[in-house]
């Protein structure tokens, strides 16, 4: 796959995290690029985060650079505000970028100061480093409880010519994206308007980033970024819009589902449909409610057909439903028609549900039109041994 | 501690679960008490729920007797309704009461046909087996997978004499009460009318039950019931009902704790207080998102003082608070001023967390009266390990 035009990319080991592993990377796009984010919902913001956000506002949706770091999450410390802004000024300086056009993405422990000079110490070799064919690197950069690096591409097939999408993401635990995930960055070199690029994230964002649990927690520091610099020379035409929403929307799903299968502890990926409520709305609540039971997530864990455990999920996702108007499928096994027990053959369902995927399914007989698709993880001991220990 | 006076009580085995172990009690008033209850919120309810709900309704709050079994939700099935209706119509008829006065209360397993045939044949017996002093076997009889039986006692001394409060209660998983939990009866040898005991009971709950919490999950079968038989002879006067209250509401918050002290897998009792916000409310709100943090609670089963999370859970409860003028105090040491890590010797620290009883306190400076008490439990591979087997 190849990536987007006119980006470079580079990653090191800044000492923020104690193993030592690449905690610090900088993307950088040759030209203005266009760019959006959407941001945690959490009454508690890092500092990255609302500098991150002032900076969009400024300069309405442009941005040259992207510097972020793992090993530490910048937020609740005294000097917060004053390391991202210092972080970033000197990265403007050696890039001679403006410094609104640098934007800060931080991941990491709470509470604990991070020292800028680490940072700032770290971005001459950084700079250097640049190349094009460095997103890997970064990708690897930001990881913290993650097994694997994320990484999805996409491209569109546009009359005037061929764009390419590349995203990166990471996040393991602590993920219920409200707004955004976690640390997200995605990429094109199609030409966008920023106004246009701020709606497709948004509705990108929505039904992929936001339709997706680990845990529950939602993060201090969800950021997920959109950058469009036009450097292949092609900008889509009006009719082409969806076109071009589709493919970044695509890129964003593939991240949110990695995100899912490396969740802390994960050894299955859940897909959880819901089809059927008055409105997709409702639908999501559902699914949300099934996606966060923990008593769902162990039986998934154990290959337990256990829809009493679904249809009492569903039950609280405060969404008025008939209960005997309700099917459940695991695996596209009926397990549950009308609220009562369907007939199947539990040994048989138990080893389909032995799966690296699993899916369910819950339909609400009728006429409503409300559909929802949300993903999570099984829940297992790995979790309580990966967060009994590590300090978030 | 006295039993409240005018109730008998038997249990048996009646071959619903599988382990032979009693699995079928009933609570038999001598005199019709004034009776209240509160329910599941759920939207999929179980049919001993409703049914229970409809009596209490048709006889204005009166009962004579309490059929409970444990094995088996008798939700989600074909014949659930028909089955509750049977099993409590026998009774009546043995016990020579009206059959609405048998109120009917299950758990266990959702999705399964109860058999109501084990229940009546059980039932000559355990009606010949009634006697004042076998309350702790009726308390044995309805516990799944809690370890230990739960019971609480009170007393209230009044101008006229002393009346006795007696409760017991299961649950140890899908426990998060929104209106009431799993189980609970309570019984009193008080006279106390329907209206003022409903009221009571709500009013109680309300600081008990619903401040409760093991994994988030609210059951299909929640039933809290409250009898109240006059046989002490003694009326609270109108000025002693706040007093009667309290002890109401000490029994069950007693029995509160004893669930979360039980919670599946958990090795610690973990109290949550909330002061600072604008409302009870708005406090409440933020001791259960802190109460349902997956990742608050295996830190503490870690002994990690991780406040961040701490921080980053109340963030993430919808009400607005300034991080900046938050403490948090872990076993009474400070961990974090206005937001920011406060100085405190990590090593003693995790020496005090290593204690079968938690306290998080998490107090917003400033003018708010708000304050709420929440009970819930650490989170360990005990919890994984039960529900990716056990078939609720």
């Amino acid at each position: 796959m190849e990536l987007p035009l006119g980006y470079r990319y580079a990653a090191t080991y800044a000492g923020i995290r104690q193993v030592k592993k690449d905690d610090l990377g900088l993307i950088v796009s040759g030209l203005p690029a266009a760019a959006a984010g959407v941001f945690t919902q959490n009454r508690v913001q890092a500092a990255p985060v609302k500098l991150c956000r002032r900076r969009l506002a400024a300069t309405r949706g442009t941005a040259g650079a992207i510097l972020v770091n793992a090993g530490n999450a910048n937020c609740a410390t005294r000097t917060g505000a004053a390391v991202a802004l210092d972080c970033c000024r000197s990265a403007a300086r050696l890039l001679r970028l403006p410094a609104a056009q640098v934007l800060p993405a931080s991941t990491g422990v709470i509470g604990v100061e991070l020292d800028a000079k680490k940072i700032v110490r770290a971005l001459p070799g950084l700079a250097k480093g640049l190349r094009a064919d460095r997103f890997g690197d970064v990708a690897r950069a930001i990881m913290t409880t993650d097994l694997v690096p994320k990484q999805a591409f996409g491209s569109v097939q546009l009359r005037r010519g061929v764009v390419r999408i590349a995203g990166m993401t990471k996040g393991s635990g602590m993920i219920q994206p409200r707004m955004a995930t976690t640390l997200g960055f995605v990429l094109t070199d199609a030409h966008i308007p920023a106004g246009m690029l701020r709606r497709m994230l948004r509705r990108a964002a929505d039904r992929s980033y936001n339709r997706l649990t680990v845990d529950g927690d939602t993060s201090t520091n969800d950021t997920l970024l959109l950058l469009a610099n036009g450097a292949s020379g092609v900008r889509p035409e009006a009719r082409e819009m969806a076109a071009m929403e589709e493919g970044i929307a695509g890129v964003l799903e593939e991240l949110a589902r990695s995100i899912a299968r490396d969740g802390e502890g994960a050894r299955k990926l859940v897909t959880i449909l819901v089809t059927g409520p008055p409105s997709d709305d409702g639908a999501a609540r559902i699914a949300r409610a099934i996606a966060n039971s923990p008593l769902v997530k162990t039986a998934v864990a154990g290959s337990d057909p256990n829809w009493g455990r679904i249809l009492s999920a569903a039950g609280n996702a405060g969404v008025a439903f008939d209960p005997r108007r309700v099917d459940i499928y695991l695996q596209g096994v009926a397990v549950c028609r009308g609220g009562l027990a369907a007939r199947f053959s539990e040994a048989e369902l138990k080893r389909k549900l032995d799966s690296p995927e699993c899916e369910i399914r819950l339909a609400v007989r009728g006429k409503g039109k409300g559909q929802a698709r949300f993903w999570t993880c099984d829940f297992t001991e790995g979790y309580i041994r990966i967060n009994a220990s590590y300090r978030t």
